[in-house]
């Protein structure tokens, strides 16, 4: 199998991401390999021992996705029997060009803790934390965005997903048989109608999830999951909740729909 | 201010990461702008519409970055009044020729569900969560990783974000005062210390963590956290348990170096 290798001097996110999407448009397996930090010429050495040797061993020169800051660093990579694929610098040039300014290029720029938006994510993943599974109703004041939804249907990898990567301060309420009982929404939940969000989920997919947790359990069954799923949705239409099935979706593509549906503001970009 | 629009038939993580990258190497401010789920010609022409009447606001043509499967999309933003990167048309031709192969390019590639390591993603979520904070010492059998420290260290956000983006079960322990009283390690962390690694962080930042959470309490105190750091260092150091220290760092880059540092499997690419 060839090996596609995502080189940086920084976290190596950026690399991973662009090679990734576009190594997804081939029906090729690859062997991925990240390494991260590389920030010496020593250290770049010794990595492109370690691509010769990947090529001598797979028969074929790995596919290179890198990105560096420090131009020594880009040509000890550049020389190693590789295909490289260098995309920062290729279009750093062609914006250069439209915008008429000089490229400052400082290392750990991208997902380092200078963004100014560091401290709202960490404030978001302790508060998602707090108020998740109806914890501390009485934060609701502070939070950007209520997700709602029966047991197990995507409510906290959700919340999490939104603060971690957004700085969202996402709570989360669950809707139980007893909120079901009656026609309106949980009394807690009322004067703070504009920040719910509803989150549905096929029953058959609901009961497989749950069935992990309690197996053959009534709240597992999927007769009561059919109930507890039409009940919500009844709820959100009710009460004009804006809501999404989950089955289907990323916790990415959740979230991404979530901030689209509704323009909360992100603390990070 | 020029505005750079981030464009997709998905998520639009992918153009906003190739975006980011790109921009952040320049010393301009834009407004930024992010459009996912562009999934069929009418909406492709209400956002051609959106950008050209941004053009006549900001005075200057907008930049945009984006990725469509469908040509007929990426037809009809390139004709808007506009700067276009189309990073994954340039590379995917690219890549084409190097591997031989056609593109077989599917909608929702990248950041949708269909990856077989999202029920690990979630999973590994559920581990972190039942985890955090030291609870269920009964399960450390099932981690990937167990992350210690003192109070406030950055072991939560951490844990989250290897569970959320790598699928890694990572635990959390918290090296208390009356841990450290001891010289040894907590008895019940003795069977799993080749799982751990620990973080600390400089007492200047960590008392103003602290403070926020406790205001002038003991445990805030520069004091307090002078010596807790001091000790817990030493533990790491007698116990040969690798670490890091998060003070500069984000979680992120936390992450990445964990990963890199103990070669702990990722179970999404």
């Amino acid at each position: 199998m060839r090996t596609a290798f995502y080189i940086s001097d920084g976290t190596a996110i950026t690399s991973e991401v662009f090679g990734h999407a576009t190594l997804s448009l081939f029906p090729v397996e690859f062997n991925h390999k990240t390494i991260p930090f590389v920030e010496t010429e020593e250290k770049a050495h010794q990595i492109k021992e370690l691509i010769n040797a990947t090529a001598k061993r797979d028969g074929e020169k790995p596919l290179i996705f890198f990105t560096f800051v420090n131009y020594n660093l880009t040509e000890i990579i550049s020389s190693a029997n590789a295909v490289c694929y260098d995309f920062l610098t290729t279009y750093s040039e062609k914006i250069e060009k439209e915008l008429n300014v000089a490229p400052v290029p400082k290392i750990h720029r991208t997902h380092s803790i200078h963004e100014k938006s560091y401290d709202f994510r960490i404030d978001a993943v302790n508060y998602a934390l707090m108020n998740d599974d109806g914890g501390n109703i009485k934060n609701y004041g502070e939070a950007d965005i209520i997700l709602i939804g029966v047991s197990r249907s995507g409510k906290t990898p959700t919340s999490l997903y939104l603060a971690l990567q957004y700085g969202i301060k996402a709570a989360n309420y669950p809707i139980t048989e007893d909120d079901l009982e009656t026609e309106g929404l949980p009394k807690c939940l009322i004067p703070f109608k504009h920040k719910l969000f509803g989150l549905t989920i096929d029953p058959e997919r609901l009961a497989a999830i749950r069935d992990r947790r309690m197996a053959n359990s009534k709240y597992a069954s999927i007769r009561q999951c059919r109930i507890e799923v039409r009940e919500v949705e009844m709820l959100y239409k009710r009460n004009r909740i804006p809501f999404l099935n989950s089955t289907h979706h990323s916790v990415e593509e959740i979230s991404a729909k979530i901030i689209s549906d509704t323009d909360l503001e992100r603390r990070k970009y």
